[in-house]
């Protein structure tokens, strides 16, 4: 089943935001519909993001009805920047963007523009699946029978198309017989993990346990953690692994405890020119920190910190799983060596 | 203000699960009601336990009508095991009922046994606030102008019968001028640095951000964090410190970024005999975790863990913050040292 999918001129999308409880789908009819449904996290994952950005620059141009080929490309030119504005710590969102309007380039009636547009985003959707799949098996490598594996956020079926990253990985080892079993951390605010990737652990049936957040030092500390496996959402030239806020501690902690952390990712994720330091984390609203459920939990006019993601460093990275094999250090010499090859 | 007195007969405790939206004074008239209390969190902070138990092995003494003074210390005794089993990872729940059973000891009246095990409750109480002015006084010196303090979970006058232990370093520091801010991490489950933290440092008018746990890797890594600061609710002759679920996590990452680490505890807190292996470590109730405000937040029938307590081991505590000064390495020949001159 696939978590977002185009029919008769209307995007349908699972809406992650109402999940476990309610599956309601998002019917998007506008770009700016799927602007704001990225924002409000109901399209949420790195991967997704993107896939959903390429459907929503489509809605855009199909609703033109006008006949001039230009006038059309730079309105769905503006409509980009609209789009790549609203989440800019992940990668995909802008490389999917990105891959459409060179689509388009050299399109020049408008019948030609939306029908490009329509095709490049089922096809990046497309491959969105079949690349989850070689990711899942290049990582069974790494998944042993009898492991116990830390997962962080949600990086499944819910994250992308279908299947996932990271917990596409385990989803096709238990499918293929390992027996394996997942520590799934609740992740903090949005709770991805007690939500999201509860819901998909228990519907493929893999046993697991959740814990919150600040369990993962206990449970590493009581040897239960084989492996820490997570997703990304833009990984540089260098190596460094922007990915959900938590994700930075969970890779001290492993590397405290000589636990193998693997990351899981496209290559459409990475960026090989942006710098470390340039990597914009996402600063979201405060209230996801203070409100739980709508309710205050804390003390009135209370400031909170709320930065989305964080930036693990190369050196805690055992290694990258991507749909070209894994890579591994050095990442300054590995990562260029894999992109190329792919683009 | 004190969070814990006696009056009239009857024991009034603030209800730290019901903070910050209400203040509500429990009323406490047996030994049974006060062992509910702190199996229920209403009176949690291993100091306040202590203070709190002992009270109420002079609530279950009062409320003896008979004049058989053996008779009456053997129900005490039997009170004092069944209160010792409530809360098991805090050492200050044992020596406050160790210690009101040995002032009972040569009382060989009824009336005897009543007076001393009311006054003893009230000299554990009193002697409590005594140790944490005094611990924060010694705290001060590895407080400078201008530090950024992390603190997690409750370690002020909600878990003290005033003051706190770290806490009251914050706050005595903050008293004496130095500008200090803190970031306090929420403590899922039960959020006790979102609801009690936040609402004591409002309340002393300290400057702070509340982050979720997940997100101390990341502020450390930004370089805003110049200590971290917790209290303890057992700490071993080895020097390891059990602390509420995430210290260990904690101690880890300000390793990671040499970040001191500090602990604040009175001597009551010290367990020389028992070995790291051998604390007993809480599990509490998986609804904790799979439900919030009473509302499932993950799927139904999902398993959790639910450990109230880790073990931070001693080659990651910077120092020991107590009454008597400050324990440095090596631990386990400064402790006994500490814990001799004062027993």
């Amino acid at each position: 089943m696939r978590s977002i999918f185009f029919k008769e001129g209307v995007l349908f999308a699972l809406d992650s935001s109402r999940l476990p409880h309610k599956e309601v789908w998002l019917r998007l009819r506008s770009a700016r519909q799927v602007a704001s449904a990225i924002r409000e996290m109901r399209i949420r994952g790195a991967p997704l993001i993107g896939v959903a950005a390429a459907y929503g620059l489509a809605l855009d141009a199909l609703k033109y009805r006008g006949n001039d080929a230009n006038r059309l490309r730079d309105r769905v030119l503006k409509t980009s920047e609209y789009l790549r504005s609203v989440r800019p710590t992940g990668r995909n969102l802008s490389w999917a963007i990105d891959r459409c309007l060179k689509a388009i380039e050299k399109e020049d009636t408008v019948n030609g523009v939306k029908k490009r547009l329509l095709e490049e985003a089922e096809k990046i959707a497309d491959e969105d699946v079949e690349t989850n799949l070689k990711i899942a098996n290049n990582g069974l490598e790494i998944i042993m029978d009898g492991d116990r594996i830390l997962t962080h956020c949600n990086t499944g079926g819910l994250g992308t198309v279908e299947y996932g990253t990271a917990l596409g990985i385990i989803r096709v080892a238990w499918e293929k017989g390992r027996k394996i079993f997942v520590i799934a951390t609740e992740t903090r605010p949005l709770l991805q993990g007690a939500r999201l990737t509860a819901w998909e652990l228990k519907k493929y049936g893999i046993p697991f346990k959740l814990i919150c957040d600040s369990m993962a030092g206990y449970v590493m500390s009581k040897g239960m953690i084989d492996k820490v496996l997570v997703g990304a959402d833009r990984i540089l030239a260098t190596g460094h692994v922007a990915n959900k806020i938590g994700t930075l501690t969970l890779s001290i902690l492993a590397k405290h405890y000589g636990i193998p952390f693997y990351v899981a990712a496209p290559l459409s994720t990475f960026d090989l020119t942006t710098k470390p330091e340039e990597i914009p984390i996402e600063e979201r609203s405060q209230k996801e920190v203070t409100h739980f459920l709508g309710k205050l939990i804390t003390v009135k006019d209370v400031e909170a910190m709320n930065p989305a993601f964080d930036i693990t460093p190369p050196e805690l990275v055992s290694g990258i799983i991507t749909e070209k094999g894994i890579i591994r250090r050095p990442y300054s010499e590995n990562i260029p060596k894999f992109y190329q090859q792919q683009f």
